[in-house]
């Protein structure tokens, strides 16, 4: 397995596009992803009991399975957007589907940005009109589907899988908000790898746990947050079972895509300067790791005091405590790889050479709870003035 | 009932003091609360695994039921200390006891501030012996248990009850924090009242449910968090019986003294401007009611926004759809009395004119479910850049 450069359409029998539908005062707006044939299609979406009408949609076409096409804009969030926001979404796909000749049930719709605000939908339609199966300009796609992120998010790998070259791609955004809104992700995976559907969906929402789930910016989980991958097995494959060697490859390119995206959106957290990589060894599983480690990497004063530089273990310690549910009595703290802490006995260190190293963008943090073999990570960034100042300053 | 001025020592029958001990470069930083007859106590402890060295032996003394004297220094909080450090608890609860002619086991002792280091036990031995029972400086002990507060925390309550005049007093400390450490929040209640142990601790129970349990500064618990509520019964009222009228006024009472506490700590939460108060109505039961309201005031979006004087009602949506386990399809929200979203769709408001409002000091978010009969409260306070710079700039 390879990571390699490439596009969301770079697995075989993928297009992409994207066009300025004039939703955003300037930059792409609208973008597609289409298959050549029938995909299985797999998704898992916001646990949000305030979902956004796309999302109602997706639902459904992931329940049935298959899927050519994934529209989705930005600037528009179409949440909290009653009857009509349903129907906008409904016209949306609709409108995709005449364009390419597709069934509008095979369309899956997304949207993100503002909130309780009804799409445009003649911009929709002009905007579904210019969007084609050229090929080059796929890459577009990464672009039109961000709000306030800093920088597209993507990744490509391949591997030999049953007996071919399988390619998976993935695209997302995340972390941006509109006004009035919050944060919401979106991740697109294309493979042209030949899978079940049922198995598809199993592994993604296996791999979705360790990954997508174990990032945090600020804690709060949006209207709109979907995960949808594609596999149109246009690779040829020996199709992929489950327990065969070529699923555990395939599960580990999906998991490596998956965890690729996600540290993409946590290091483009709002204002952050630095991703934080927290690892919780140790533990007595690997739930109750992962969910310490996203305890630590989500707690304020802990993404404060690495805004600062500072080698302020205590707030960690005290993270674990708050959620623990065994006798915490035995950690081992590392910093930066500097322990800190040992047997649960603070360790003499050098502070300030340590602050030097917690001024890198990449922070870990490393606890080991010897209480068991359960393991876990979580991803996130720092706390810092800008995010405060993206966040409060929309109004005044 | 009625609220008055007071002191921690206007209840009959205790005493209060404080002195400096140099813990802190020149501030009080060692108080004392004592009772002259044995106390009825209750106590509520953090739920932190990591727990410092006081909090275990107050637990011991709260189960036990009785105490007479409350020690309790800033500056060392007396946590992740080992077993040295909880040797120095028992020394500066024995020191107390052999000053005050007391026995050890009635000497409860609380610590707060930097995690990690050993409570210097002579500048302790030192700062006790200058502890008196003169009368008129009760004052003094809200001042000696800060940290980085900015300002001391009191109430005081008065009632007839049982036929007597009995007093209720508070005194808190919250969300200051001192390197390298976390918020703590300690609170100490006396009163005169006379009522059993046992009806004590289970009313403390509740009311911290719906008073200090829903209070957040930045989602964090502490090691040291500690409530402690000494009555002594020199009011010389008729015992206080459970399902009595005098039982519903004291409780009311302590509810009170309670409510306020929190709020001032809210208020008070590092580098806040305003304070939040989120009422939810209309949700399946009150406890649901309370989980929404915490988890409002707890979002780092909406803390942001309130900051901003951004009437980013989206945020609020979000948070209640985030924790809701039920339908939430009919959602009425205010904000600073003004609607906002009815019926689940947004209204039209003066954007300009709201933010103004959002400008105040105190800012209530009432969001009514419609979905029962089900009433909570949270109280927090907007997220600022001093709330970082408080929190990221120790060291650098």
């Amino acid at each position: 397995m390879k990571e390699i450069k490439g596009t969301i359409a770079s697995p075989k029998g993928f297009l992409a596009d994207a066009v300025h539908a004039q939703l955003k005062y300037k930059n792409l707006d609208l973008g597609l992803i289409l298959s050549q044939v029938p995909a299985a299609i797999a998704g898992v979406f916001t646990t949000n009991k305030v979902c956004a009408a796309p999302v109602l949609i997706d639902r459904q076409i992931v329940k049935k399975g298959q899927a050519r096409a994934i529209i989705c804009n930005s600037a528009v969030a179409n949440a909290v957007t009653g009857e009509q926001g349903y129907a906008n979404a409904l016209k949306t796909q609709k409108l995709l589907a005449e364009k390419f000749e597709l069934k509008a049930e095979e369309v899956a719709v997304c949207s993100t940005g503002v909130i309780g605000v009804q799409l445009p939908m003649e911009k929709i339609a002009t905007g579904i009109s210019k969007l084609s199966q050229n090929e080059g300009t796929a890459a577009y796609f990464a672009k039109a589907i961000l709000t306030t992120d800093t920088q597209t998010k993507t990744i490509n790998f391949e591997a030999e899988i049953g007996g071919q070259i399988v390619n998976m791609a993935g695209v997302c955004k995340g972390s941006g908000m509109i006004h009035p809104n919050m944060a919401t992700m979106l991740a697109f995976i294309t493979t042209d790898a030949k899978i079940a559907q049922a198995l598809l969906q199993k592994t993604l929402s296996e791999i979705i746990e360790t990954t997508f789930n174990q990032i945090t910016v600020d804690g709060d989980t949006s209207t709109n947050d979907t995960v949808l991958l594609m596999a149109n097995g246009q690779a040829k494959n020996n199709e992929i079972l489950e327990g065969s060697s070529d699923y555990l490859l395939f599960k580990e390119m999906l998991a490596k895509v998956c965890q690729s995206l996600a540290k993409q959106i946590a290091a483009d957290g709002e204002g952050a300067t630095k991703l934080i990589e927290v690892t919780v060894k140790g533990a007595p599983n690997d739930l109750t790791a992962r969910f310490i480690a996203k305890k630590i990497v989500g707690s304020s004063l802990v993404k404060t005091a690495i805004f600062g530089a500072d080698p302020n273990w205590g707030r960690i310690i005290s993270s674990i405590g708050q959620v623990a549910n065994f006798e915490v009595s035995d950690i081992e703290l590392k910093l930066q790889d500097e322990l800190v802490l040992y047997h649960s006995t603070p360790v003499d260190f050098d502070a300030a050479f340590l602050s030097e190293k917690l001024k890198e963008d990449k922070i870990e943090i490393i606890a080991d709870l010897n209480a068991g073999s359960g393991l876990g990570q979580a991803w996130g960034c720092d706390l810092t003035y800008k995010y405060v100042e993206i966040n409060a300053l929309y109004t005044s």
